[in-house]
């Protein structure tokens, strides 16, 4: 095992084949000739209305720190017997493109660029892994979380899913991406150190068998925290566990704040209905009830209309692995390279699937905001040179059914990308993540609540300028014409 | 954003609540006290008839490099308001515990320990989530690979996931896992580097895009590469790609190795059968075809079945992220503690979920394995004294329709569990990973093909000894008696 090697770097997280062509095009001394890429999902995920775009620090990040190791290089080149002076230019290889991105918290949508990395095309190549890597998995757990959020409303929601996340990295920048799409805390004690997010938790079942008993185990804690939330159904949640707590409340009186008891199992509607009677009788009406037990959105909405008792919703495994709907299909397309004279042109992927047919041409993408009433009316793609905010009514149609349409008038034209990386250059002060949280949530205030809700949501519109719909059709018929040109 | 604090350690990935059990263990002066931890879970994933352990090789790496680094030290103090003493207890804190567990590649069951830590109360505690984290995922993976590559058969398994993947962790100790369970090779370079994996890949969509059309592309690749595998869906598979594919191959002739082509959309089982025949038309026979694009083992079944030819597969993010069930529920147990005399006493957790009552007692897991024909009759858990490797026949009996049994005779019964960690101390071996994935295969040897089928396979028996089950049930009217006595 090598895997300790001390000089490892992230320029090796990437697919093969990038580093194969990045080989083609150096030979070829097409390497540095500029190429634009575009990263966009096509599809929701959950059925959801939107998407909450996460995973530009992580982006910084890499992209600052990318190089090849000591270590890398040699592997390429006794491993993988990549010759001597390609070698050589990958060991001088540092990002040097430009980067425009939404911000961290935007509302996002499908077929829409997220990303548009702009730079020599051997660069523009080694990259696309580990973006599509981090921002799929941020922005698909931004996503489910603002999903649970909407349910859970006001009451607190906690990430506690660590121990079932896929593995390290995805406990920890899953509970970030969380907290960006509106959860209060966390249990993992690294995401606070390191994002500087609330963390929350008490004590596991294990204390409660160490002691042997509900009430002393409570009191052991009582007697060494001031906070307190007791786990109330280690042996028998209402027999034992519930009048414990009591108990030990009662005891301690002001020497602890108890803030409440947490149900972990068993029917939640039903204990939580009976633990806050109890409570309410022995004078605690503020003690809270903490859940936590395999919950997402769909078990909160129907504990909700069962009247339970929660106040606080602790949730795990269904969020961080955003577990009925684990992966965002985000891809990276290029939609421009320059030619020999420097002249940018449109390159387009064809497909029999029709939803796979990439859109060519550098873009640009405007949310377009109703001044009226401060509603978002859709989002808009145009050309790099296009400038809606200039216009007086925009044409707003449909890019599949094309015949849906709407004029628009008393609009703001927001553009939503940003550049991050000027010719290499970071040029994009991070915001910190409460207000990247605020942020996220501002957006959502633009949605009607007819996009926001979680079950079948009406479709937001994005919609593709006239300008950039006819160069995508000629860009499919030139591809037509010379295949059939091929086969004459 | 703190995340760069360059001396961060892992010792922080853990849920807040183990450090809050530390503290009041500290504070009450038990935290030395020995317990004893089992890791398991109660359910096969994908309905699978095994599981394949992963996860182990991480696992050390964490053990052994278990400590509070500087800053970590500082936010607790700082940040979360732990005091001085305490704090130096962490600072001084490594692991000085003793781990058992099953070898990476061992066949795994619901419900039998998996790992067993006897450790120190706190440190017991405080590497729960991680090690949680860690065998959860690369155990769910390499089941979700096994359950693929018994489809694929003798045909090679390819894992493409990393874009897709739940962050970059879980790309690369996911394609590791996936090794384990019987996949050929990577796309992920870092994987082949850190692992000493093969890697895989040869050029995407962007590289045709780049060139403008098929027949420059691959030409330009043939020219920088002797291994050509040539991508022919990006405009027109059989009318554009795979002509293009035979074109250059011919032009190139033994200038390269011609390994075949991919497909990346479409309709598998018809383009596979087109372009087999044009390639064997054209002289290329042994030309192999390569397919991915969102495949799994029902996709592969069917593909098979309607006789597609494809030679090699490609799959992503169903295996990744293990799509189906993406998350496995494996907890981490007290079944035993040291009382102040030093004398083990057993621990339980009452559920009124049966299945999620524990079952007390520090345990050994053996494989009872026929002398006669060489498979397995079964899972068989002896409280710590037992030795059934001694007895002449076994009654073993489902624990929970008891009254289904059966008597072993002639049998071997091989033990799960192997130290790794003696007081702290590494005490193993680490296999290379090529021999893990060989013992992977072997161990499924030992099985009859009906605990191996994808769909509905046999439940494969884990039974308690009687010992076990006997005390079990005492533990379980104690605490019954006590909640009574309690009550009065």
């Amino acid at each position: 095992m090598r895997f300790h090697e001390n000089d490892d770097s992230l320029a090796l997280h990437t697919d093969l084949y990038q580093i194969n062509m990045a080989k083609t095009y150096w030979q070829d001394g097409i390497h540095e000739r500029k190429a634009v890429f575009e990263l966009y999902f096509r599809k929701l995920p959950f059925a959801n209305g939107y998407a909450i775009f996460a995973g530009l620090e992580k982006a910084i990040h890499y992209l600052r720190n990318f190089h090849f190791s000591e270590s890398d290089l040699r592997y390429l080149r006794d491993d993988l017997d990549y010759n001597g002076e390609f070698i050589d230019y990958l060991a001088n290889l540092r990002f040097s493109g430009t980067v425009r991105s939404m911000k961290e918290g935007e509302l996002v949508f499908g077929n829409e660029p997220i990303m548009q990395v702009e730079a020599p095309l051997a660069e523009a190549q080694l990259i696309e892994t580990a973006l599509l890597n981090i921002v799929n998995y941020q922005t698909l757990i931004a996503t489910k979380a603002s999903r649970i959020k909407e349910v859970v409303g006001d009451e607190v929601a906690l990430e506690f899913g660590s121990r079932r996340a896929q593995e390290m990295d995805a406990a920890l920048w899953g509970t970030r991406a969380a907290f960006i799409g509106g959860f209060d805390a966390t249990s993992n004690v690294r995401a606070g150190k390191l994002f500087g997010m609330p963390v929350a938790g008490t004590h596991a079942h294990s204390m409660v068998q160490a002691y042997k008993d509900d009430y002393t185990a409570f009191k052991k804690y009582a007697e060494s925290h001031r906070d307190c939330v007791f786990l109330v159904d280690t042996y028998d949640t209402l027999r034992s566990g519930v009048p414990a707590a009591i108990r030990v409340a009662k005891e301690f009186g002001d020497r602890i704040h108890f803030k409440g008891i947490r149900l972990d199992s068993g029917d939640m509607a039903f204990l939580s209905k009976e633990a806050r009677k109890m409570l309410d009788a022995a004078g605690f009406p503020h003690a809270k009830i903490y859940a936590s037990s395999d919950l997402d959105e769909y078990t909160i909405f129907h504990l909700k209309a069962q009247g339970a008792k929660i106040d606080s919703w602790g949730i795990g495994t269904k969020l961080i692995t955003a577990y009925d709907q684990p992966a965002l299909g985000a891809v990276y397309k290029m939609v421009a390279i320059e030619n020999e004279f420097g002249e940018w042109e449109d390159t387009i992927k064809i497909s029999s699937n029709a939803e796979k047919v990439t859109t060519p041409g550098r873009k640009k993408v405007y949310r377009i905001i109703n001044r009226l009433n401060h509603k978002s009316e859709g989002d808009y793609i145009t050309l790099w040179d296009e400038k809606p905010e200039e216009e007086k009514q925009l044409k707003m149609f449909h890019p599949v059914h094309t015949f849906i349409s709407k004029l628009v008038t008393d609009f703001n034209a927001k553009q939503l990308l940003h550049e991050i990386f000027v010719d290499g250059e970071l040029v994009y002060d991070l915001p910190g993540l409460q207000d990247i949280q605020a942020f996220a949530r501002e957006n959502l205030d633009l949605l009607w609540a007819e996009y926001r809700r979680s079950l079948n949501p009406e479709e937001y519109p994005v919609d593709l300028s006239q300008d950039c719909w006819d160069n995508k059709m000629r860009n499919i018929e030139a591809v037509k014409e010379k295949i059939d040109r091929l086969r004459k």
